[in-house]
């Protein structure tokens, strides 16, 4: 046990030692294992946006246990995904890496602007999966969020009671903001707020833009001169914003891209104190070999001094 | 125990001697303890008004350590937040003072003029985080008030059952009145006497104004000739309203302003028969050193005799 | 909170804060408070050996309400007593000291030698009553030891999940020991150990003789040349045996004896780092003024630097 | 994952992928990690035995977080005990190493020829504590042995919905055989079987003897010359009575004895195809540093080729 | 479905399509499938026997997986075994053969002439493990007699619910009656009646003799002319005594003989109206070639006419 995990473990005091434990697991699995750094990931791409729009890319990626596969070979700290998913891979890949069951989901079968995800499963489901964490989608933003907050809330309490740690995606979307405004600054660093304020351990958030979405926002920013120019200052006033660093917060890959743009990403989110990646489509529609060799590239990143 | 103390438990002879005790311990901790006064630290603005709005203008507060600490040291009779900034410090602060969990919260991130803030704790989150009381905010005068009464008579039957205080914000907001309406001392003692009737142990509405909203209401207040000039006349209508003062009543800051206006408010409320204050921005924004000589103000101003 | 505090504190990480709030409310009241020491006042005699056997001695003691005022009145840290004695003055005491609901106790009109108490209260009275802790008898060499073992598991479960500590009386009696092995060094160290093992936060045995019950442990006492000469080695052998001093255990005063007698009995409790003592017939059964009195005297005796 | 790993979980493909992950993480923690054998630390000495008799002989064992400490630095596979030591560390020690919650207990005090261990822990605790397995012992031979096996029937299907591991000790004891019978190689072997048909993933049992006690099991052992002259043809045996070698077997290291006889025996052990030892006061009772060696050496001999 | 099955099935109205369907899983899978005969393997003497009296005649049988695939390859309607054996073989034989879960078993260590099986086993645990019906054993005659009764009347009931069949295991013992009582033709058409009584859809008896064990039984046996002359009668009688052959007995092998008594005996089964046996022991004891052979040979006399 490193002291910068011992030191992470610290925020977490008034968790029981199950979650404690599940909390130590995601952040001592894989290459990064005891940095404090975790790159995770994620595949609930093929409940989100279909199979197609998910796989196609990379055919391999239709089969369940590709993910687990590459998870485990990438060194990722740990795995995320929908029931189904989990259920496809947990027994053969029993204790072989951190499972994340991710408890809502959204289809792309239907719409609307304010989005809210279903429950697709429960934290007794984690339990048998031998899931380290549950993970859940709240959308702030949408006029729907109240419910969300509630079910984040109910399950968090029974995962918490369980011993399990809790992940959260954080994205605003929908209604009260504008597309622009679903990566400005002020909207993920309230975001990564609402989150920890929910009671996650760990905190999934966008790459933050500098744009300032929120008028009384942008009255602070200006006043306070709270410095939003690089990549590196805003996951810096994130992180802070995520309970000033005592919480995990971790930035999503978003939409496919260049790779060296994502490295570039990835090395102003580590200079800024983020915490880590959890990287889906950039990882899983690369041909399996070049997508190992970029999560590897990406933990480099991690494993070394930031800037 | 105080004979002042002891009166005001009296008025609570139907409430089992768990939720007694807690409400005592909420009057007799910090600097104001025994005197029947109580000044109480509220932080969650953070969820309500995003991160950067409420910590940038001193960023100690993004550390949830931080409050707990400043109402400790500030001789505070409780601390009042949402459960992950509860989550963030109960264990390290355990026992040293009243906690209050904010069973309901909204972010600012999506609108509309009837608000209805999310359940974001349980009364058993608040037992596990050693509470001595639930809070919980109502809006009357928004058209989704009858969702937010009939969660908290649910909550609050369980907090009472389980020994716990119940504290209510109590702040009219919605398309049934004005915004000039939401201060109008009708309004403020209306809504200070439905939280009441829904069976609050302690009651927070906002400071009044003499604006009087509602034509019914003016008509009596007219022909009764209630007196509503002065603060003091104000609030002591408003305490009347609260079952002839035999509910503890306290008054928010409101908005950061002039510490000078803050402190006649102060004493307008004291000289009205107010029990105290829950005053959140106009203390955690300001340098620590001179938040807590403020608050050492206004408990001052609370201890002294009424004019 | 003192240093002392923080580090008994620290002592039960596992435990929810609610938990940890309610064993400082424990260590922070009356005089001792502060200090690491406790003196409590348990009254159970009226339902363990019959009224008049308990309060003909001193007939104020009839009255329920005379116990909770005499514990706070002599600066005790805590009351302990069985249902109906809390039930009749939790409310007029409510707030003014910390509550102990005894959750079984045994009468004295039917026997055996292999007694078993029956459950008179529950984890949601204690809740209801506004207690810190409960309070819990087991008798080791009891030939129905198990069914309490198992009680106070599942007792001691729901109480630290909802947040209250949990006080074991480990007094060895029944058919497994004789009548003087009932307070023997090895049978009271071993009480101690399984007392700790069931989970408890607070211990309560006797003070312990030089008296070897068990030969298998005698040879090991002889061997390793434990040290029981002294009442202060037995303690101190006592202590260690309750986690090497990492859980709280504190010492019953047994039958009403010589005051002097007692208060030695006290200093070597003291000297051999015993964490206080729980005080019944000795206290109550004196008039009033003489019970505060020798209270107040054996506060000092732990208060004063052990020899 | 290495193949024996593998191969052992494609035992267990009736549980859930949380059990198969708890046992992986039993089996691949510590020195002896992917060797398919284990070396487990049981201390549950103080509550069987008393603490002088446990932690006299090397008095840091009083303190619980030594036993932790211990198994970690050893190298064990995980740590074994009540629920008053795992809580005196489970959060200090969080992911460091597998813990296993003893879920029944019997104390020295009382005795009786046919032993029943109380219930001294649950299923949700072990969750709580973030324990990988519950632990549980039975005594065939006890008159009182069904409900023990009704106890673990219960426990053993929460545990398994649950996604816990269930380690039975199985140790034939009381009316129905003699003495020396406890320990013969048809009563291990019996009892082995009894551990598995109840539905055990990990049997620990004692080193069986070449005495046979049961009338109608020596015509058959004699008949089908069933070898059981060395330890490893015992061993062997008792091995294949637990499903033929498709349950995980492991023995216990017994009374304190010589260093070289219990290296003998582990020698013997392996030979017979055992799968590891559970070695409580042979560990524990020495000095730390010698300890350590100890454990170690038992260690290089299961992973050293059988003979 | 034949029209015999369907006969069969009629006379189970009162049951819930999903028991009725499991009925006709056992009786229409195998060679006899259709016939309304059945042959089960049984294996639980591992349990009830110990290990080497069960399995060194045929060491094969120690691997779990052998009995599956035995009464699978020799065309058995179905294989009963206590938990441990299902669970180590229910995933990879999933679907391949009926399964009954052995809810009770006792083992041999300890005794009493007043035999209760302990309970091993739960009708979620038969759910799990793809069971078509629960197995339990009663012991008529057995002073314990009443909570056997009581315990398969809660466990059949829930069974039921659940859409389960439930065989009863009907052996008269202990200290009512005499060892020769055991298999009386009284004392077994009486067991077979007491099993139809307490809800059972098929019943395991053993093969009577023509002993009378009780008096007031033997006076209308004698009055009445019942014909127990040849095992064909007796078996009519035991057939007649469960609801008129409304109600599915089989019979058991007993202990392991000769090939030729066997088959004399099946023959007498048959031709007495019996719908079958169930034979562990002489199935499992012989190399598996021959238990192969042994058991068609026994489905061929069931197959054949009745004389």
């Amino acid at each position: 046990m490193t002291e910068r995990v011992r030191e992470i473990l610290s925020w977490y005091q008034s968790d029981t030692p199950g979650t404690r434990a599940n909390i130590a697991r995601l952040l001592n699995h894989g290459t990064l294992g005891g940095t404090g750094k975790l790159v995770i990931l994620p595949v609930d791409q093929g409940f989100e946006h279909g199979p197609a729009r998910s796989f196609a890319p990379n055919p391999a990626g239709y089969d369940p246990r590709y993910h687990f596969d590459l998870a485990i070979n990438a060194g990722c700290n740990a795995y995320a995904a929908p029931l189904g998913f989990l259920e496809a891979g947990a027994a053969e890949y029993a204790g072989e890496i951190p499972l994340i069951l991710k408890l809502n989901n959204s289809d792309s079968l239907s719409g609307g602007k304010d989005p809210c995800p279903a429950i697709t499963g429960s934290v007794d489901d984690a339990l048998r999966l031998g899931c380290a964490a549950i993970g859940f989608t709240i959308y702030p933003a949408s006029a729907a969020r109240n419910e969300m907050y509630g079910q984040i809330r109910a399950l968090g309490e029974e995962a918490k009671r369980k011993g399990l740690a809790v992940v959260v995606w954080s994205y605003p979307r929908g209604s009260g903001i504008s597309k622009e405004g679903e990566t400005a600054i002020d909207v993920v660093a309230y975001a990564a707020q609402i989150a920890a304020q929910l009671g996650a351990h760990v905190i999934k958030v966008k790459p933050p833009t500098a744009h300032i979405e929120q008028d009384a926002a942008r009255k602070v920013y200006e006043k306070q001169q709270v410095p939003v120019a690089s990549l590196a200052d805003r996951v810096r006033h994130v992180v802070q914003s995520a309970f000033n660093g005592r919480r995990i917060v971790i930035f999503s890959g978003g939409e496919a891209k260049e790779t060296s743009a994502i490295l570039d990403e990835i090395r102003g989110i580590r200079d800024g104190g983020g915490f880590g990646s959890i990287i889906g489509r950039n990882s899983f529609q690369r041909p399996r070999e070049e997508a190992v060799k970029f999560l590897k590239t990406v933990m480099d990143i991690y494993a070394a001094k930031a800037k």
